[in-house]
């Protein structure tokens, strides 16, 4: 939840939970200036028994707490995983770590579909038993693409869609349609390097470390806002394809953390930066 | 504070908060069990008009939330904060890392003396204008000269006593009277290379890292629950004596987090641990 | 190569290579000591147009080189990668990282075989077309299948060991047919928590970091030459459980640099520690 | 020493040091690409009896080796340190971090003034015993100023420039004076963040890491040869101020490493980039 700071705002919330039912698990806060700012809190809480349907909950918590603190808010249910589609093109390293993650339980999700414009990953995607779709995709057939990825993202009913390495840039048209619900890995620690080759760039710039970043998708190349970032270091005996050796390593860790904190719903984006609450 | 785990306690202490004007701030918990498990929690507040004296406030505190719940509590007040006392031997940089942070206004504490078993600090010490004292050891004085530390520190109100490399172990009686409040820095990553020349040992195991300690002192030599660890990469080519140069910048970084932490009321213990809540 | 320090080794090697036709790529070099200590160093060297068979150029370096200086050395020829088998129990997340990275080239060694005690990692072994051989065993049988695990081995003239997390202790007796050619990784940061247990052992302690070893195989359990460590940090949130998950993501890591740097032909071994060549 | 790469040189070189007496200690080398790129290397060599005098030594290794490599080569004796002046404002943490490791002789150079255009850094620079000169500059006086401390680095024979935040931009011209002779440390992680308030940017932007860069002063602000970066870990909770207060702790360690590394003689610079060879 997000609202403006005022007093009694934490005592509201708890209490009301307490009314229901609920025994807070976590409860976690922050706020840009206690006089005047912005709020935001994240509370875990469990409900034994709840003694309305969903629906009726989250109306009444509507009706009695949010109205009044004018807030933003959103009840992820532990119950129902989001549902997650991954974009890939050939880069099998970041699509990978994230199966593998899946598989063992680390991320929270259901995958009914990966979807690439290239057949090279169908055999992995495969492997885990997900359904793998192929779109291929040219200047000319990028609306008409889009469109069917669209209706794809639709019929499975897709909460958040990771970009996995794909290699296509998404139409501001299409991203409207997933506000904040698109993560993407781009190769570098923005806002060095943007745009294309950040590789090629920080070795010829001669950097000593090299990053990668998790963010979500916005009309902006690569100015979305951040949810993760890493380095690693590299020396002058690294050239550029050590680089991106190097650099996989470290592109599928922060992907994996960032796609690890929307699906346990610890993210909040404020005027294009994020609120990470701790996992 | 600290209770058994069970619902409506942050709807109690917020509504509290909340009945008698505190704004809360931050707010961080935890729970070693939902169920039947132990509860802590930190909040940390503003109370524009205390519409009560401090001790009113603590006795209010006490009989609405703390007797129903069965919490160990204390509240600290930004406006008084803690007197930290700072013993020494001869080895400087953890003694500068401090002073020079506290200089800075990053460690929110009252410095009254330094304590030493060695001359060698003195200048450094009064170069911060803080008054530096002297306190020679030997087998034979060693009773004789805790009782004179204890009296130092008992004269000037002492709430925290920070080992910066003082190189004497202090007694069970003497750790009695600072429980939790005597912090240590040991230098390798316990338990690793528990006790003397941690450096020696290192280098002779061949360790591909060395590291640090920050602790609380308990009767059991380096064995007090860790408040803060880090580690630097060493290789091959670092000798022993490398191996203490490298670790001086461990060190004191992790001495200087860990009483920082401590200072900002951010850890609470348990069975040996800490909870170190976010800063 | 491996002798006592004294001057004229460097000039004597190089001079050597130059009068063979041989390019010197890297070298790199260690001494304990240089004055009465041991030298180390390994050269990469390219030979454009061997002017001698491979074993009449390793004759004539022992004859001009190697006798005069009392040296250790081998030769390793990039043309002949080594031979690795990997030994596996149930986990997969280590035998993953090394069948991915093989398979991306960036271990250069053949895999003509996974051996494991259980049935589980059949299918991930054999989707990267690797054989897979299963070979039980229990407290009875050990010695035999021991016996058959080397047997094994041989026929496959494999080089070089990888335990990745081969849940059984090898005997004394089979640790000899292969020195310094068994790499195991131990889920903690050596020397704390060796033995059984140790991201539990390490939650009981309270620790802020969690770590891991990869470490050439000796008669002493956990107690061989290290080759490489690395840490997580963790906090007071993270259960045993929550340990062994990031856990998981160092012991990969670490063995598989670890095995990089041995295949790489990096490393040497003196008075049970290592010298890693920089990659 | 950096020449184009062929055959021979490293045989050259040790043969030629072994003639003359010398025991090579350590001795690293990097190639840009062996066949028809750029060689380079550090030897670092021990004379016991220099059977010459510096100057005639050094003429003999130009006529016997540089000369038929066409080399750029340099010889630094330990017995002569670097002399280093130290270019400050008004923030003590680099300076103090400088100092402090010159007094324990990490950084093996004299020290023979530090220079201000303020007078805050005074007590702190006699305190370690350094003379003080105060040089204030406005946008009338830049020219005279400058013109004053070419006078005063040259009288000292200085022959490194560190500026530890020095809040001035040196003109071209002064710059030409010490080519790769001055370090300056920027508070970002470059390339993101030129400029000035780098701190305020990163905020803006909400990066999940800030960094520090030092780097060779060129005529392009902020675009000189990479030394030494690194990074810190933020989060949402961190203000602007606060990441001025997390950055400090990166730009002395980065600052003081590439100093090191400097007065160690481990860098030579290519092409606007930097090859350190290792400590």
């Amino acid at each position: 939840m997000s609202c403006p700071d005022k007093p009694g705002i934490v005592a509201a919330v708890s209490q009301f939970l307490y009314t229901h039912g609920a025994n807070i698990i976590d409860s976690q806060q922050h706020s840009t200036d206690p006089e005047g700012g912005q709020f935001f809190m994240r509370m875990v809480f469990k409900l034994k028994d709840l003694n309305l349907t969903k629906s009726l909950f989250e109306r009444a918590f509507n009706n009695a707490i949010a109205e009044k603190f004018a807030m933003h808010w959103r009840i992820s249910y532990a119950d129902t995983p989001k549902r997650m589609a991954i974009l890939v093109s050939k880069y099998d390293h970041c699509l990978l770590e994230l199966l593998w993650r899946h598989q063992h339980g680390e991320l929270k999700a259901e995958i009914p579909l990966i979807i690439s414009n290239h057949e090279d990953m169908r055999l992995l995607s495969e492997s885990y038993q997900i359904p793998y779709h192929y779109l291929p995709v040219s200047k000319e057939s990028k609306a008409e693409q889009e469109a069917a990825l669209l209706k794809l993202l639709a019929n499975h009913q897709i909460d958040v869609v990771v970009l996995a390495r794909y290699m296509q840039i998404l139409s501001s048209d299409f991203v409207k349609h997933y506000p904040e619900r698109i993560i993407n890995i781009h190769h570098s620690f923005l806002p060095a390097f943007i745009g294309a080759n950040p590789y090629k760039k920080a070795y010829d710039r001669g950097v000593k470390l090299i990053g990668a970043t998790a963010h979500y998708v916005t009309d902006d190349l690569d100015e979305g806002p951040i949810i993760e970032q890493d380095v690693a270091r590299v020396s002058h005996r690294d050239g550029a394809d050590e680089l991106v050796r190097i650099g996989r390593d470290i592109e599928r860790q922060v992907l994996a953390r960032a796609v690890n904190a929307h699906l346990s719903n610890r993210i909040i984006t404020f005027e294009n930066k994020t609120i990470v609450f701790g996992g």
